[in-house]
C-alpha cells in the first residue's frame, strides 16, 4: 500500500467516489441480468469460442499436474455427489470442488487467456465455475458461451476500474475480480434477479483471493481456482436471498476503497452492450512470461525458414526490450521453471526442438546438453528502441552467412493474435498424452460449435479421460 | 485506505518492516507446531473453556436463524458425506460445510466473544472448524482445546499486529484473520511440519473474507463460517505438501503489507508461550452492541433490588458515553434488528422482562405496547465524564421516590466478566427451545469437563438436535 494513498486525486478519493458513483454495482448487475444472448455481436461470440478452445486446451495440458493431483488429494475425502468432471481425469466431483480443481488445471502453466487492458486471466475463474454447473443444470451451448461473455464482461470491467493500482498494491487481480466473474455467469446461468445479482457480486466482493506474494508457488493457480468456487458460493446463496450490501463495489467501504488506492467507475458503467471486454482477450503461443515470446517467435521462424539446425550455427544474438533481461536474464536456469525465466534457454529449446511447449521448459530439457551447448551460445543485448512485442534476432551460421530477423508484433500480441488454425496447434499440443487423438479432434470440433449444442456439459464429457 | 498511509512512519513502512522482520511466520508456525498442552497455564485452558461453552451457547442460539436455513439450503445439494453436525439441527454436512454453518450460526447474533484488545471473535473461525474435522478423525478433548488456544493465540496476535489501521480500512477483522486461526489449530490437530504450518498460513493469508460494508446483512455472519472452511482448506492441502510463500505475512507483497497501513510485527512473535491472546478473550451478556450494556445492566440491577414494574415508573433518566448517542440512539425502533440500535428500547426491555436475551430484541418486543409506553420515558444525555462500561441511571418512580445507581464496570467488560454461573445463564437462554433441558445440563457438563473426554466430537453430537 504505502505512500501511493497519498498521490490519490481527490476525483479519485473515497468519499468524492463513492457520492458520485452510488449505482455502481446496481448497474452492472442490471445489465448482467438483462444481456440476451441475441444482442451479442457475432464477432464477440467468436472470440468467446477461442477462449472456450484455449481455456479448454490449457485446463487438459495442465491436468496431470503435481499441483492438480494433490489438490484433489485434499479435497476429495470432503466432495460431495459425482456432478462434475475433472478435465483430463477420471475423478469426478461435486461442483464446487469441480471448479476448484478445473480452475487450477487451466492456470497451473500460466498459458491461459490474457486480458490485453490488465493481466486479468478472465476464463480461469469463470469457464471452470459455469462447466461444472453445466454439468449438474441443462444448459445449451449458446446460454452458456453467453453466461461466459457476461462473466468475462464483469471481471475485467471491474479489473479496469483498479488496475493498476490495485495490483500494484500486492493483489492477483484474477483472483479478486474472478469472484465477481464467476458469480455474474452463474447468476445469469441460474436467472438471478437484478437484486438477487447485486448480493451475488456483494459476496464475491467480500471473498478475493490472492495475494502476488504467492507467485512462483502451486498457490498461484490455486486463486482462479478459488475465485470460481467463491462465485458459485455467492450465487447460490444469492439465488436463495442471502443478503448482501447493496453497494458492494462502490460503498465508502466497499471492495473498490478497500482493496486499491485509484478508482474510474466510467470503466464499469459506459458503454455497456456496446464495448465487450472479451474482444481484448489475448492467448499465448508459448508457456511462459510474454516478454520472452518475440524471441521465441524469432528463432522458431528463422528455423523453419532456414531448415536449421544447431549444428549449423556458431551463433545467436538478441536485441530486446529491457524487461526481456529484468524479468528472463537468467542464463544457466537448472529447472524447467527456472527455464521459464531464461531467454537463453527459450531461444535455443526453439531451435533445437522446433516448439516451444510446456515439455520444453520440463527439467530434462533445461539439462539437454544439445540445448545446454547451444544456450551458451546465444547472446542478447538492450535495445531501447524495441518495443516489448519486437526483437531483433541475428543467427551466425558456421559457414559465415547471417540470418536475420526483425519481428514487428511477437505472435499472440494484440496486433498479430494466434490464428484458429494456431489454437487448435496449442490445443493438440497440451492434449497430447491426455486424451486420444480422435477425441481431441471431436472436442476440438464441439468448441467451434458450441453455440448450436443442445448441451454444453458435453464439452466437459468429451473432455474427461475415459481412461 | 484513504490518506492513512500517508501518516505511516519509517518504522512501519513496508521495506523497512518486510527487512527486519523476515521470519515472521515461520517464528509463529514454529511456535504452533511445537506448543504443548501441557505448557499451557491452568488459568488459559479455563478460559478456553469458557469460551467453548459461550460459542456453543452461542451456535445453538443461532442455529434457526433465516440466514443459517438458506445457508443449508444452498450448500446441501453440493455438500459430500454427512461427516459432522449442524449444532442445533438434524442436519449433517461434509467437514467443509458444518464448518460453514456452524460459523455463521455461531456470530448471527452478536452474541458470541470478543478479543477485549481488537474487536476479532476469536472462536466463531477456529471452534467450528476444529469441531466439524473432530467429528471426522479422532481428537481428545484436550487436544481439542490445545488446538483451539493455538488457533486463537495466531489470529489474535496476527490481528494485534495490524489494528485498528487494518480495521479501519474497512476489513472485518475477524473474516481477515480468521483463516490463520482456523488453519493453525487445523494444522495443529493434523499434526502438520514447521513448513507445512508455514505453507498453511501462506495459503491463509491468501484468503481473507470480509469486508466491513456487509455489516448490517447476513453477509456479516457469512465472514467467520467462510473464514472456517478456508482455514481448513488450506491446513488440508499444506497437508499433502501444496507449496505458498515462505513469509506470507511480512514479505514485501505479503498479508500485512497489502492489507494493512500499519504493522508491529513484534505483537506477532514477542513473548509466545508466556502471554496468552485467550486471556483477553469476554463474553457478551447482551445480544447487541457493547455500549449499551451499562445501561442495560444498571435497569436490570435496580429492578432486581427494587422488585420494579412498568407501573411504578415515571421517567428513567440516563447519563452515557458519547458513544451510545452516536451509535443506538434510534428513539423509535420499529425492528428487532434496529432496536439492538436503541439504548431506549434497550432499557425498558430490561425493566419489563427482566432479562435481554435475543427474544427481547424480536419484533414483537419491539413493538409490545407496554414497552414502547415506557420507552417513551427514558430520557438520555451524554456525560463527558463517563467512560465507555459505565453509566449513571436514576428511575423515577410514581410515588415521588428515585432510585440511583452508578454502573462502575458494565458485566462482561474486563474488570467485571461474566462468571460461570453467568454464562451457564446464558446457555440455558440460548439454548431453550433448541435443545431439550436435559440435554442442554449434560452439554454444559461436557464443555466444562472437555479436558478429560476421551473424544471431542461428543461436543458435537450432544449439541445437534435429535429431533
Amino acid at each position: 500500500m504505502g505512500g501511493a494513498a497519498a498521490s490519490v486525486s481527490a476525483a479519485e478519493s473515497p468519499q468524492a467516489a463513492g457520492a458520485a458513483a452510488r449505482d455502481v454495482t446496481r448497474r452492472l448487475a442490471a445489465w448482467a441480468v438483462s444481456s440476451r444472448k441475441e444482442d451479442v455481436p457475432a464477432a464477440i461470440r467468436r472470440e468467446a469460442l477461442r477462449t472456450v478452445l484455449n481455456w479448454t486446451a490449457c485446463a487438459l495440458g495442465g491436468s496431470r499436474h503435481e499441483t492438480v493431483e494433490i489438490a484433489i488429494r485434499a479435497v476429495k475425502p470432503f466432495s460431495g455427489p459425482e456432478q462434475a468432471s475433472v478435465l483430463g481425469r477420471k475423478d469426478r466431483l461435486d461442483v464446487l470442488n469441480a471448479a476448484l480443481v478445473n480452475g487450477i488445471s487451466s492456470h497451473v502453466f500460466d498459458f491461459d487467456d490474457t486480458d490485453l487492458r490488465t493481466v486479468v486471466h478472465p476464463a480461469a475463474p469463470v469457464a471452470p465455475a459455469l462447466l461444472a454447473l453445466a454439468e449438474h443444470r441443462l444448459l445449451s451451448g449458446g446460454e452458456f458461451l453467453h453466461a461466459l461473455i457476461v462473466g468475462v464482461e464483469v471481471e475485467c470491467r471491474i479489473a479496469n476500474a483498479v488496475y493498476p493500482q490495485h495490483y500494484d498494491i500486492g493483489w492477483h487481480i484474477t483472483g479478486t475480480v474472478g469472484p465477481f466473474g464467476a458469480a455474474a455467469a452463474v447468476g445469469k446461468m441460474l436467472g438471478l434477479s437484478e437484486q438477487q445479482m447485486v448480493w451475488a457480486l456483494g459476496l464475491a466482493a467480500t471473498q478475493p483471493v490472492g495475494l502476488r506474494e504467492m507467485f512462483g508457488t502451486m498457490t498461484k493457480s490455486f486463486h482462479p481456482g478459488r475465485a470460481a468456487q467463491n462465485g458459485l458460493m455467492a450465487a447460490f446463496l444469492a439465488r436463495q436471498n442471502f443478503t448482501s450490501s447493496d453497494q458492494p463495489i462502490e460503498a465508502l467501504r466497499g471492495w473498490a476503497n478497500v482493496l486499491s488506492t485509484a478508482r474510474h467507475y466510467g470503466e464499469i458503467t459506459d458503454k455497456l452492450s456496446e464495448q465487450y471486454q472479451i474482444a481484448y482477450n489475448s492467448y499465448k503461443p508459448f508457456p511462459c512470461g510474454v516478454v520472452i515470446h518475440p524471441a521465441i517467435d524469432g528463432a522458431l521462424q528463422l528455423r523453419a525458414e532456414h531448415h536449421l539446425s544447431a549444428g549449423r550455427i556458431d551463433r545467436i544474438e538478441l536485441q530486446v526490450h529491457p524487461l526481456v533481461f529484468e524479468l528472463t536474464g537468467r542464463k544457466a536456469p537448472r529447472t524447467g521453471l527456472e527455464g521459464k525465466f531464461s531467454v537463453y534457454h527459450a531461444v535455443a529449446a526453439a531451435i533445437i526442438y522446433g516448439r516451444v511447449g510446456e515439455p520444453e521448459f520440463g527439467d530434462q530439457a533445461v539439462r539437454d546438453p544439445s540445448v545446454v551447448a547451444l544456450r551458451e551460445r546465444v547472446g542478447a543485448s538492450v535495445d531501447a528502441a524495441i518495443r516489448e512485442d519486437q526483437v531483433r534476432i541475428g543467427i551466425l551460421l558456421k559457414d559465415g552467412r547471417r540470418l536475420d530477423k526483425f519481428i514487428e508484433h511477437a505472435i499472440g500480441s494484440a496486433q498479430n493474435p494466434m490464428t484458429d488454425a494456431q489454437l487448435e496447434a496449442k490445443f493438440h499440443g497440451l492434449a497430447e498424452g491426455v486424451l486420444p487423438p480422435d477425441r481431441v479432434n471431436r472436442l476440438i470440433d464441439f468448441c467451434w460449435k458450441l453455440e448450436q449444442a443442445a448441451d454444453a456439459a458435453q464439452l466437459a464429457r468429451l473432455a474427461a479421460a475415459s481412461v
